[in-house]
């Protein structure tokens, strides 16, 4: 990972361009802002679906991601499931992916996601990341119901040093199928976030697979946002493949599966009802898929944590 | 979907360029006809085969389905099974994919689906479509052993307003794998199809997945046939995602599966000699999936109902 | 299958070039090799991965397969599993999957495998398969740490009748992630190599799907290679359809499993050990799916055999 690659915005572009020129089978918007870039409409006015939502999801993870549809009956009432495999977890996952990238300003709520963070590296995250974009043109996946307004472009803009002719945006709404699909697609980001978190080394992560339901949308936004966590935190496996030592895979194992946090055990929208809507005031440590599978890859040991909860499932995702 | 478009027929027209240059990979015959016409073998003299079969419903679909082969350990005794989705479930199952276009003569009998279809409209069903297809080339799938006589190709040339040097016949029995690869990838179709009969408003409908189990061929039409269809009534799950109230929702859920028909309960083959082979005769309502989840996506709730039925299977499937 | 084809290698070659194209979203090291020729490290010095494996198993298969990644809970310990199928399954597994060119010299152990071995022919398997090979460029899939030495190189330079720098070389270990990966995509190709060994004439094999666990690498060589073995041997699925009779297809799905070796009950490695590493004192017949399904499709029978033994698995796999 030598400076001055570019494959992230590069291989989120071209994902960009297919998606363009499949509008009429993603069912998306495409569209040019007042300042001139690039809005794709992925299931605010346009309808999207689940195949816009795969593409989100590829493209926030600056196509270094496999992302597919699978059945799975262990969730006998949602047997539709979303698979995400990378052989870059860390870069695909927390350099792109992870919605880390606080956009928000007083009439505009959105965390940023996508490869168009790294090449403007804001985020205290990247200083353990070594990647540095050096794309001419960057992606940007926003959980939102709007486009980005001006005042946001311009500063995606001056972040990543490139005019707003040269930026997507690709955004859905949390409550629309495409958004839905997209979240639930992050079941490998959260761990490898958790992984973080728990100050395993992420070097140390060398591939990941995960899978979780596709749960239905809701249009009230804290439903909706409460299923797609819920489908994670209640439904999701993850398998992730590490080098170190025996020790540290089983630890992580351990530590990895939602249950091992003190907020497991609700369904997620009372959870953050119960802590007033204040994201960080739940434990971090929720955020994590259900079942976790660590394969220590230097010594062959797997170790196994968690299970998933079919009967929150039920509850949350009805 | 604005008058003038011709993604469809241009989609089935890229996914044939495709199939001509795997024709190794997909043991597929490629010719051209007497009157020029673009004929592609994919089961009857060609050995076809799964592949085949998956690009056929690719092309049938007119590119807007994706359509893979995945486990199922729900059906322990077939666990390969196909898995058909679409974003554009209505125009890419009924304005495409669904055989309604009679071409039989005396000597021929022939349904013909795909998009040619579209380009053509001379089904009562295009009067709820209002996609028209303005494509310059055209794609028609038949499920039989011999290709089009020259009288069909010439009525296919004149409802679609092409020369028959653009039109491409892409042709299966359905004895041949490919043939019944591409019959049970049909299983979104049937349930958009009866969601039609059903009166549940097309428009509502934005999103859906199915599967089926990949039956074995059988040499005799028949058994064939009965093997195709019974995978898909009593071993085919589908999820749709609608919109509109959850009542409607709900009532879709009851009235989709297969088992609200009055002939559900032997396998489609004694049901068609019952009715001395007249296909009129069975009750159009058994043509639909075993297992139906229907999620009303304005409302946030999940209706499912029918199941599949191993027993059925096993009897009908061997 | 004509005289004078060039599709497996040519096949191969595009995904070659793919995979040089995504060198980041695979990990893999390309490097010019001291005589020209390409050298693709997809797991010894390059961390490699998962997504290595699969584009392996692709190039190994002279781009005759489909492989993918989806889950099968029936290994509730190893949900992630490789799934493998082609329509052209002798030549895909046989012609080129199939490791069955001694490339071994005093100082390097290794088995070619690839679509190389149809240009060069040097194996008595070759008597029984038509398919010539007239490529400009050659692939050959190695399954060890080191590429090969100068010596192997001219050696399959003179048996492909190409100039070293028309060759590519990729290559991975056994204890490797994208090394197990490629290995247990061999399910298909076991089975066809067995069932060749039976006598089944393989001309009726037409169309095959198979499938096997992800094994957790391990550093130790005789470890892993009992692993990925395990597996197949104890995890794997198949399901091939034959032409013929009902009669030869039920003896086919009887001989083929696993099971039906004097050798089937202990890990691939005990047995390796027992007979002191002599490979060709193991039974030959042990090498197969655990799990078989024969569909004689001139008949519509199916026949089924062997089943998987997930107790072995987790003594095996950990």
């Amino acid at each position: 990972m030598k400076d001055g690659s570019a494959f992230l915005n590069d291989n989120a572009q071209r994902i960009i361009d297919g998606m363009i020129g499949d509008a009429e089978r993603l069912r998306i918007g495409v569209s040019t802002g007042p300042l001139g870039e690039c809005l794709i409409d992925a299931g605010a006015k346009a309808a999207g679906g689940v195949e816009a939502g795969l593409r989100m999801a590829e493209a926030a993870m600056g196509g270094l991601g496999s992302i597919s549809v699978c059945m799975d009956r262990a969730s006998p009432k949602w047997p539709f499931t979303i698979e995400v495999r990378s052989s870059q977890p860390v870069l695909a996952c927390l350099g792109s992916q992870y919605a880390g990238w606080n956009l928000s300003s007083q009439d505009y709520f959105a965390m940023g996601s996508g490869p168009a963070r790294a090449l403007a590296r804001v985020e205290p995250l990247f200083e353990t990341l070594s990647y540095r974009d050096t794309a001419s043109s960057a992606v940007l996946i926003l959980e939102t119901a709007k486009p980005p307004p001006q005042a946001i472009v311009e500063k995606v803009g001056r972040a990543t040093g490139l005019p707003p002719e040269k930026l997507t945006f690709l955004y859905a709404p949390t409550q629309s199928l495409a958004g839905g699909v997209q979240i639930v697609a992050r079941a490998l980001e959260v761990a490898l976030h958790k992984t973080n978190d728990l100050k395993f080394p992420l070097e140390n992560v060398v591939d990941g697979i995960g899978t979780a339901p596709i749960p239905a949308p809701h249009p009230d936004f804290l439903t909706a946002m409460g299923r797609t966590n819920d489908a994670i935190i209640y439904g999701g496996s993850v398998q992730l493949f590490v080098k170190g030592s025996a020790k540290d895979a089983s630890e992580l194992a351990e530590r990895l599966p939602s249950q091992a946090s003190r907020d497991h055990g609700h369904p997620f929208a009372e959870i953050f009802k119960r802590f007033k809507g204040d994201f960080y005031a739940i434990d971090p440590l929720l955020f994590s898929p259900a079942e976790v599978i660590v394969t220590a890859i230097e010594t062959g040991d797997t170790f196994r944590a968690g299970e998933r909860d079919l009967q929150m499932l039920e509850r949350s995702l009805g």
